[in-house]
């Protein structure tokens, strides 16, 4: 059986970069790479909540998911040159927020927000399961950072738990893990799996481009996903344990491929 | 163990009619129940495609999903007044049409578009999979409206199987079929899938509303699925087996519960 | 003279149907039809008003209208995925709503808010008319279930009277009454009429599409549209008499035609 | 019986001014002056036709009102600045056109488009009637100036009549012609009225803003109504006699009250 | 050197006319012309501030700048129809409100909002300097309006100056002074300056349209432009020292050219 | 006289950086940094230009600035979900715009567009003038890498010289280069200049935030971004003569301070 087109394993993740602090402004942020799909993933902690949610003791999070217009091979339109939001970009943004609300305790998390954006620099597939990746992390540190300032209170715990993002495919016949576009423009069938650190699914999300797909593939597809998210739970471990000596210096993460 | 809160078991479904030729004007109609959640599902069919995809000899198949104002217990306002269609509008939308395109031979359907307009005039749950299982019979009709007039090809086979979809979920600890509203916002975790006429997935989408859920889980709800899209798909073969006498005569076919 | 394409008299409306409680969770709701015109009106109760009307006593009823993208003969696109309404919608949503406002008496009504919701699910001409005169008694209904719980005062009365209209027009050469979309489409005059039940003028609009009108023509439009209101007025004493068994079971009222 | 408030009366229209050439580019442009009320009419001629309408050798006439932010007693928001037009903009621009369309032979324009731009700049009531008295001169010097350059057939006819329209209502329990602001705010009942030059009528719009009126009233209303028509129909003439010397001189025609 | 297409010297202005009290409802209004271009600026006085201003005990003052689709040489749709403000329409609404921010003291002003608005009736070039110019005079009447009626102090000065604006360029090598549309088209630089009455600057935007300038160039444009503030502050003196005898009947101010 | 807070001299640009090549797909791409404030420019060529300038045998060149919602020191909503792009936006992308075509020869560019998307990825004063700074490298790289394809003819020079860009104004009473967020917010004057290589003026955009400015002030800030631009063409200079020995691999300028 011949290799996948760069050279992986069917079980192998792209190399994956997670350079926390990225920014300086933001109470939390990641730039995130799978490969060539790089990720800026920034959580703005405030005070407050909606006001559909005032006076109930409980916090929000949400997300908002979006492409630079050259983050793709062509250019694409803004969205806010067109004026509306398309239903990819919707659909994305709803995932992450409720894959990192899936890890949030709102009542540890007292009446405060924290938004998470994930703007993609430049796209080379799997960048959803990118932004996940990395916005767990970019919301883990916007909670030590309002822990610091005593917005979160000393011993809460608003994280029950770490979340992780990764594509698994039919390619060619075979399963694979973590899809570049090459790998994505042909899968005849693509699933998108958020799973927690400990093993337990939050998302699947599975579509057959192709022909439709049997009980068997799909469990082909959910073990792949698992040593998949396994591993990229590991690299969040791994950046989280790293300290940065400066706020302003970014800590790059190890790399696993 | 205690009752579902309707008196279903937990493998059964709700009450399903399916209505044809609910319109006079489109191509192929119909009015779907699962329950008390009625969509009204119309397909047009026309020449022609649309541009990007002129000259390729291939058809076009797309759905719009949409909800009236009232279809829920306190009224929602329009989208048209709010001047932008929401994300769960955008999401349910491009799901439907996947759906029915992953039974579609666009080279069989010549250039030639289908729109499936599913709206939802009562909403009690499951109205994405109401509408999937109710556009395919009105595409089905549509299809051999369109070969009455010529449009479609005498041998031609448009249509490669067929498509059906169903919701199941954790609700009070046990996994059901075909969730309601009630049961709908209580579930810990909510699965909609999508299958063909012989068995195949098309869709799997689960998302863990409550807790996290195992692969065990997962297997048993897929269990549940796969029985309720076979018996989903028993109504849509009835259905179409019964011979409207007049085109503005509606024929509703058996019902399963 | 030949007989209309339909074969009605001249003064004749459509076959009328009025089918309370349509719908299962709207304070009040109709399917009215107008012959193969069918507008699904849903008026929605809830306490409060507007934020310019608050502390003044008074209620607010207002409406809006819409159809079906395949409510007509060839497709239209929606208008939510436009995001704008068009001068149409935006034309005879204000029409239904000064039209019922026309009958309430606001003190009576308290602070409360009505909103009827025209939803044109097939249309073949009259469809604004159909829409006033189904939301009427959807109106109806919706005070009588918040007078049942206890919204709306025993005694009060905010119905001051009842409200129906009809379209008349010239074609051919003669006024008749009701048109439908093949005699509406070849129109010279174009007139809508809406009246109380006590046969006074609420509204009276109307066009010349082709020649201009003179002065007794208009009168005899305004004869034959006050024939057809009483007739429709007696159609929705009809349907009101009707005494709805459960409330999910819905109440034909008789058919004039 | 008391005067109105202004003196007038009851068949008494404002003082009207009718000044020609007010803009130096347009094809046509009229400032018509009903009273306080003033409205800044542009025809803009161009060659060709909308899309819809190519290559069946007819015209198109079409209108579009606007009110300035400060036209009125306290400033209201830019429609451009809230991103989309009212309902009550859309209603009159309609109207509008509907109104000059009804005096015109498509055929005889050719494939021509004019715009009638009709912008507020002051409004004191009876904005729309003004729009479409003053903008049928101005659509009257569009054609001729556009049979100048050669676009229009020496012998072509556009125009088949003339436009005229004015307001009537129940004021204090009498019917009265042309309302001012004063009198529309308190009116029981208020008609626009559109017609001919000849005396027929293009459109008739009564609605009851207090209490509903019968047949009677309605009458009074229209022989008011045909007596302000006639007194503007007679300013439009004397205005369009005038000669102008320069392109660049305003002609203001003579005033009636 | 041959003279300006319309006979002017280089440093010579259009004919201006400042005419005051142009509309009856606002608290100031201007129809100011530079030549042919035509603005009519009408500032609305009003208690109150946004939202973000609330309590500090300062005021506030913004403008907004738009054009009438006819008002040039060719039709432009209008941006209310479009759905969204242009980007030029932005920049020049922020223009006016920024350099008459320049000489309000907002703590004399009070908790007040003045919003200016400036609607191009005819475009013949310098619309924005005419816009600023005009506006002042139109915001200096509505402040002596507001201290009329009580609602700024007697001895309050929210005003702590004049505003004027003129436009400069080289047009055909030479600099030129309030550029007409013919020059402005061909101009190989455009410079906009806006300058208070002692002849200091609020804005200075120059724009290289052909070549890059140098500094002396430069230099030669900020002289002319000086001179050309100072005679339009000249006629804005003129036009506010009239004394209007009623406040319905306009006051032009006196004529430069 | 202090130092400035970040210990600059008054004529000192902060820390300058340009990366080339940061994205793989772009025909150019910069990520440039004045200090803190960060911005990726990406050039993207294609053939063909917009509809209106078909077949004239020039080619097209334009911008679009944008902002992250966490570019800054608090979130903000971003653009494309509040459906409007704002007036900042607008006047940003068209100076952007503006500048660079002030050193392109659109006749030697052929009928090709190059599109400039200038992202803010972190804010901190002088984004518009990294944004030109960055996007000139972006362009001009675009240019070479068509050229490589054929796309640009061998002897052809679309770039007629280079544009860079400064901000100047006056903190805290003395004339400062190049203000970062802290000197931005508080200075009384700002102004931006964009100048060619050779040291001439493109765009000088003066606004007096605080108290007007006389004409000497002026003179000392065009001294100032004289300075500073030469400073920048030089920074520019040396990043392009570097060689980048594979595409995807960055090559980051000297450093400037």
């Amino acid at each position: 059986m011949t290799d996948r087109h760069d050279g992986r394993a069917p079980d192998q993740t792209r190399e994956v970069r997670i350079t926390r602090n990225w920014l300086d402004h933001a109470e939390g942020s990641v730039l995130v790479e799978f490969g060539r799909t790089r990720v800026l993933c920034a959580a703005s902690f405030t005070e407050g909540v909606p006001r559909w949610l005032k006076g109930k003791g409980t916090g929000w999070v949400t997300a908002e998911y979006a492409m630079l217009p050259r983050a793709t091979n062509t250019r694409s339109d803004r969205e806010s040159v067109k004026g509306r939001i398309g239903g990819r970009t919707h659909e994305i943004s709803r995932l992450i927020g409720r894959s990192l609300r899936a890890v949030i305790d709102t009542k540890a998390l007292g009446e405060n927000t924290i938004v998470l954006d994930c703007d993609v620099l430049q796209a080379d597939g799997g960048t959803r399961t990118a932004a996940i990746t990395g916005a767990y992390v970019a919301l883990a540190d916007a909670i030590e950072n309002a822990r610091g300032k005593g917005l979160v209170a000393k011993k809460a715990q608003p994280l029950t738990g770490s979340v992780a993002a990764v594509s698994v495919g039919i390619v060619g016949g075979r399963a694979v893990l973590d899809l570049d576009y090459p790998e994505d423009s042909t899968a005849e069938t693509d699933m998108n799996v958020v799973m927690t650190g400990d093993g337990r699914f939050i998302e699947v999300q599975g579509t057959a481009e192709g022909a439709p797909f049997d009980r068997d593939l799909l469990g082909q597809l959910l073990d792949l996903a698992t040593k998949g998210c396994a591993d990229l739970t590991e690299r969040q471990r791994a950046a989280l344990a790293a300290t940065p000596t400066r706020d302003d210096e970014p800590t790059t993460g190890g790399v696993v491929a």
